[in-house]
């Protein structure tokens, strides 16, 4: 019989500093998911926790407990090995659309999944959705199935997976206690590593467009994410990338699925390619691959090949024409010279409020709504050339899309330096 | 209108260690007492105050802001003028039912509003309760009157006063954040001041078997709690007394009532006997009543008659036999030598697990149950010798009663010097 505790108690205990043991951690989540613990209980340890921390045990603990409350899918049934990769999430960040199947090509399966978007950064299943036909949710059965045929699946989480950090998500949300490294480190592992991945590359974004603003914040949860991996069996390893400027040049649902395609069929901008390439090459390292340039595959259709089959696999019809948005506007450069600012946040709250993003969880989106971007960061622009195009099916939304950019779009007569797209690499 | 706010941003703000402004605040417990701010979003607020703390202006606004939740008593039409007494509880305290009547005497009227004990301190309307045919339940009419007649009232604080306090109370109880002394302060403060009294002398309890555990914790308390008064107009100071030991030789409701009438006659224990004299003149003095002796009100008969008067005037019978346990055990010492530890908290302990408290608010208790002292603590006892009676009307409490008092009795060779029984006196 499992010890029994109070939640007052082990509250108390960390709220002075103290350490809780494996017991503890396992009795506070198994009750909380049975709605012993009650909620105000559990928002006043979320805060204890995020004022005074875990050590890595405890967050070890809490990311197995979370797991624990729910189903674990195992894929060691399939021929070849599993590896996966996740995004903290940022602007234009369609980068799962190329990996899944370009990975794929090499052998590894990639089981992967998605949730919708909330805020400015948008969510994978959002894009895949703005494919006429596709369906994002499977069984169990399905995906193994379309694992094991096609080796890559982009599908919605069911219910089942890591129920204990689903209601704990959905409470920090309202108890201003989102913000806990902890807390954020075991919601991510706890669902990444219930999906069954033996292997998991993390895109750890940081900037204004990421919810890691700064290097160092940024660096302290991939040090957490990984040491959870390693703790928990699965393969993990990090990039630190960049943020502060939006990742290619389009934003929104349909948009994002367009310059993917771009990508896959050997074109695309550089910032894209470049993440594409990194977090492929990692994936397949991890899972024990021998090296292997990955970036023909992008040239010579096998990537595209596979992108097919994985769409098609869902019911999805890759030759199907994108949804349009009605309305559209153009966004000139006020003056000439370098664009040293073009603001992640921005463009990404444009996006947002021109209808790609929802602010509600029942919201719906607009598929062919967002950004796309003509001038990059750092590029040399001249007065009245065209900086970025608008879409939207409201027109009455450009108005306030606008407001979003304003101070974040910087053209200056001196060149500024750019950060690097990858910033560091972290592994336990 | 009332500027909007959002519960997550205070909780962010406050949580990051800002100070939350007078609007916020009222903002804060208006919608909390509405339901509008939901108590998972408040327990988060009362771990980030109790980890981050409050300065003067906040904990005022605090309290005011409770206080504007509810009614506020006003006894500003009585021919006297008001002072009240609070302790923070303890073992043995039974002061209030010998301060009451003594400090309207002098022509000073106490409006006491009272509550029903929780743990192992007792609740001062469980001890009147004990009274055949008292009643604790008076409408504010009727203790406007009382306190017109008798001068002297001790009876249930109505749901009307401070309802914010009520459910943050109720709410911290289950949060492990009652030890926030930002919150505890305001608590008691917000009571006190909506129940219009216009001086407060509080008793704030050190030692074992108080909420403050140590001096300067209580020291700290004190402050706070006088600052407050002072910052609402109510004249307060502050006595920090000694609960290391319990005070008197009775705990337990009736028994406590007994010793009560024993003072009120002019016997008495000392202890129980400076405390009472101490706080009556502390009392009579912040009200603005010239110096007098009131010792010798004990001993002629006064305050026994104004006893009378305020148990009569609530349908209570003051010369009725008071209830009686069923059982007694005696507790012997074990050695002969000096009682250098008689501790509170176990005797406290004791008298509960005997039946005298409740664990849950909606427990009864038992009048009769509870300890009598015979050896106090500092003084020569003889092997065999009783120390303490203990009475329940359950037999089958004796063994844990007597499990309590393991390690809080101590029989030495050498006596120990004795803390004092009043420790300082704060007044802003």
């Amino acid at each position: 019989m499992a010890t029994e505790f109070s939640a007052i108690e082990l509250i108390i205990a960390k709220r002075e500093k103290q350490e809780l043991t494996t017991e503890q951690i396992n009795w506070l989540v198994d009750n909380y998911t049975k709605g012993i613990v009650a909620d105000e209980q559990m928002s006043a340890m979320a805060m204890a926790i995020l004022l005074n921390g875990m050590n890595r045990r405890e967050i070890k603990d809490l990311t197995l407990a979370m797991i624990a409350s729910g189903e674990r899918l195992d894929f060691s049934g399939l021929p070849t090995p599993t590896a996966d990769k996740h995004s903290t999430g940022g602007v234009g960040d369609k980068i799962t659309l190329m990996v899944a199947p370009l990975v794929a090509v090499f052998g590894v399966a990639v089981p992967q999944l998605s949730g919708r978007g909330l805020g400015h950064t948008g969510g994978t299943l959002d894009k895949m959705e703005s494919i006429p036909g596709w369906q994002a949710a499977l069984s169990n059965h399905q995906m193994h199935d379309q694992l094991a045929k096609v080796g890559a699946v982009v599908c919605a989480a069911g219910s089942g997976l890591a129920p204990a950090d689903k209601k704990l998500y959905a409470l920090r949300d309202v108890t201003g206690t989102v913000e806990a490294i902890p807390l954020i480190a075991s919601s991510i592992m706890s669902k990444k590593i219930a999906e069954g991945t033996s292997a998991l590359v993390l895109d750890v974004k940081v900037g204004s467009g990421a919810f890691m603003k700064n290097l160092d914040r940024a660096r302290e949860l991939a040090q957490v994410l990984t040491q959870i991996g390693a703790d928990a069996g699965v393969k993990t390893s990090a990039l630190l990338t960049d943020m502060s400027t939006p990742l290619g040049n389009k934003v929104g649902n349909a948009l994002e699925v367009e310059e993917a395609v771009e990508v896959l069929a050997g074109g695309g901008p550089k910032d894209v390619i470049e993440i594409t390439i990194a977090l492929a090459a990692e994936m397949l390292r991890l899972s024990g691959m021998p090296d292997v340039d990955v970036a023909p595959a992008l040239q010579d259709g096998r990537a595209m090949d596979k992108w097919n089959q994985m769409v098609k696999a869902q019911h999805g019809d890759p030759h199907a024409e994108l949804p349009k948005a009605k309305h559209e506007e153009t966004v000139v450069a006020e003056e000439s010279g370098f664009l040293n600012e073009l603001d992640a946040l921005a463009v990404g709250t444009a996006s947002w409020r021109l209808g790609a993003g929802r602010a509600r969880k029942e919201d719906p989106v607009q598929f062919g709504a967002g950004v796309i971007i003509h001038a990059k960061r750092g590029e040399r622009v001249e007065k009245g050339q065209p900086l970025l195009t608008l879409y939207t099916d409201e027109a009455e939304r450009f108005a306030r899309a606008k407001d979003a950019l304003v101070g974040g779009i910087k053209i200056e007569s001196e060149v500024k330096s750019q950060p690097s797209l990858i910033l560091d690499y972290i592994k336990n």
